[in-house]
């Protein structure tokens, strides 16, 4: 059974703490094999890639070639049912769009000392997607996380993705081609996330690596960090739904569900001012949860990291809202306007009774890659800003020295950075 | 003598590449030393604190507290030059407005199918600061790094500071009392990132950490990112300068040294269309190295890590530049607008004879926490953004489960995902 938590409970405080606390993933001791795995790729190059591959996902680079084949990802394509095809589509293109309306402008402002500063942003010259192998090779997430570095304008965009014993889910290759990919590669791993940080014989090395992976793929990333930009470290997903009795439990069941069924370590957390509502909705995630083909997945997700809050009004849900700072938040109440305001934590907010969270996994035009494990506390969904940077330029006129040089000069002096002092006397004294 | 290039060198393409693939810092191997302090401070917070610091600094925190007091903070204020602490207060009032305007903006759109898309920022909680002891304790830098962060509206902003044998600069104190930070910790090294991440009895844990360091920060900051959020792993410091021969060789020189005298490690390069300008140039610097203070450190530098690079044409610096990704540019040349475009990767680029890039270092009013080390390819300046997050909001009338419905339900099914089809099934079939 999920956990139960009140806000009138005397020890609320410290349950609540504990559940915040608890880990939902094994942080894995791989640190030193993916040191040894990065090592031996930036020396051998293919080479090792070729080994490597070899052990860990029994396939053979040089008889099928590092890169997947154009008659492959044609392959792929033809054999997509069209129904999906045109689903995966309208996922693009709808994505396509809201991140098109985020792109940022560049900026120029001249101040009363006609010192001009403006801001220019511009795409990196190319970026790598990693796509994990297996049951969490998702095609809609490689349409997200390919979409915004092609909005943002980068030239090059290659892919890897492991094929353990030959095989991969052929849809991936069909969102990478719709998306706009423009190489992909069979390897996995930190391997693959070390060719990307630093190149080899086939792999060009690129300037910021995103995508999720498991735990030896989290460790690569961190260490290539500083050489390559990459993105968050993705962790098991969260969903928090905020709903007052006018809901059908049914459907908000359905919505912890959705993301219950993904893994066993995603949590499901509803919070409502109603308890009889509150055991309703756990009624009928039992129910439903019994007549999924994940059903092992949801059940267990559920049981060992779902809970059921109660709050007395819907204010203490907001700052409960803001400690769990979910991936997910559902605001399923009358006027979730007026709790939106008092909510600050939460990657992606879904207002009202008919957004259901899955919308916003596919074709509502947001992004699903979303800060995980209370990492919106801190961080952004992917978007086109993480594909482009921003350089400051500075225009100053002559006059500006003399307006602006004996500050200088005087923080150069108190730091001790005579040199500092001199490039502007220099001008002063012309 | 610093090395000479020039882009009609028959080996000119593989010394380049040399140039740019030199290692300018010993990656030191902390990180063994770096994982047991944290897992110490994590432990047993303010008592390993205390014997960190003690171990490490010689101050025994029990008997110095580990807050510096208001008193300490008022008695540097108080000992501060007028001269310098209007400086300061410059630099903290124009950078304030640089950042002002950088506010991103919260959006709504509504689509055809009546979707609404929105983007809403928000400030993180809180941040922590770190600033080196030493002489790389620069007040210039605290102002640069407190600003953003009070700007973008962060309520709390803890800095620490290590007083190795209880020594401080006040100054650094001086600069965080005018930019606004909330509390100051006499702590440093790997102990403070551990702190400020994980928390101890005295020190609140933060969102998000930023601020320059030595390997074990570097290392540690690696080490808690995702836990909390950080900037950028700060590498030495460069200067690329671009001129043609109708600049005083003087000047230039002096810019080149601004940056030589920071740090030994630090890197100035000067690409220029006439050789016999270089030369000037360089000779202008060996001149002028020789009056520096800091004449050995700048000296070594650029004998050590220095360039004069000649090129035929602009254009040709320009796709240098580019590789380079210099952390300042400097663009000395009659039509500085004329080649800018034609540039993408640079931290901050300086327009024209009279914007030398110690301006930008304290009072031109952008940021000089910039990306170094080539990670402008993928990296910008610091700004209210990094302490910013972005919730995305979406906001589905019922007519739109109609249209999007089939589509995200095609695309649950295809990915395995029943329970997703079901949170919009059983809505659709209401």
């Amino acid at each position: 059974m999920a956990l139960r938590l009140s806000t009138t409970d005397e020890d609320f405080e410290a349950r609540f703490a504990a559940f915040l606390a608890t880990k939902r993933e094994m942080a894995a001791e791989v640190d030193e094999a993916v040191r040894d795995i990065i090592a031996d790729v930036r020396t051998r190059g293919d080479a090792a890639l070729a080994e490597l591959t070899a052990r860990f996902d029994k396939v053979d680079l040089k008889a099928r070639g590092i890169a997947i084949t154009r008659a492959e990802i044609e392959r792929a394509v033809d054999d997509c049912p069209k129904d999906v095809l045109e689903a995966l589509t309208l996922a693009r293109d709808r994505l396509k769009a809201g991140q098109e309306r985020l792109m940022p402008k560049d900026t120029r402002h001249e101040d009363a000392l006609g010192v001009t500063l403006g801001t220019r942003w511009t795409a990196v010259d190319s970026a790598g997607l990693y796509v994990p192998g297996g049951t969490a090779a998702y095609p809609s997430s490689v349409i997200m996380n390919a979409v915004p570095a092609k909005v943002a304008g980068v030239e090059r965009l290659a892919m890897t993705v492991p094929t353990p014993d030959g095989v991969f889910n052929p849809l991936v290759l069909v969102a990478a081609e719709l998306a706009g990919v423009d190489e992909i590669y069979r390897v996995g791993g930190a391997q693959a996330i070390a060719a990307l940080a630093y190149g080899t014989e086939t792999i060009k090395p690129v300037s910021i690596i995103v995508g999720p992976g498991n735990a030896y793929v989290a460790a690569a990333k961190r260490r290539v960090f500083g050489t390559v930009g990459i993105d968050m470290i993705a962790g098991p997903s969260e969903i928090l739904v905020i709903a007052d009795a006018e809901n059908d439990p049914a459907w908000l069941a359905a919505d912890l569900l959705s993301q219950a069924e993904h893994d066993k370590v995603a949590q499901s957390i509803l919070v409502t001012d109603d308890p009889a509502f509150g055991e309703a909705v756990a009624r009928e995630v039992d129910r439903q949860a019994a007549l999924l083909p994940r059903r092992e997945i949801a059940e267990a997700s559920w049981r060992d990291f779902g809970a059921v809050i109660t709050v007395k009004h819907f204010d203490e849900a907001a700052e409960l809202a803001d400690r769990i700072a979910a991936e997910h938040l559902e605001i399923a109440i009358d006027d979730p306007e007026r709790l939106l305001p008092k909510i600050r934590h939460a990657g992606a907010i879904f207002l009202g009774r008919f957004t259901p969270e899955v919308i916003g996994d596919y074709v509502g035009g947001s992004n699903h890659v979303l800060p995980t494990g209370r990492s919106a506390r801190f961080s952004s969904g992917l978007s086109v800003l993480d594909f482009m940077k921003r350089s400051s330029i500075l225009s100053c006129p002559p006059s500006a020295l003399s307006d602006l040089g004996p500050a200088a000069i005087a923080l150069a002096r108190a730091e001790g950075l005579e040199a500092h002092a001199r490039a502007l006397t220099i001008r002063m004294n012309r």
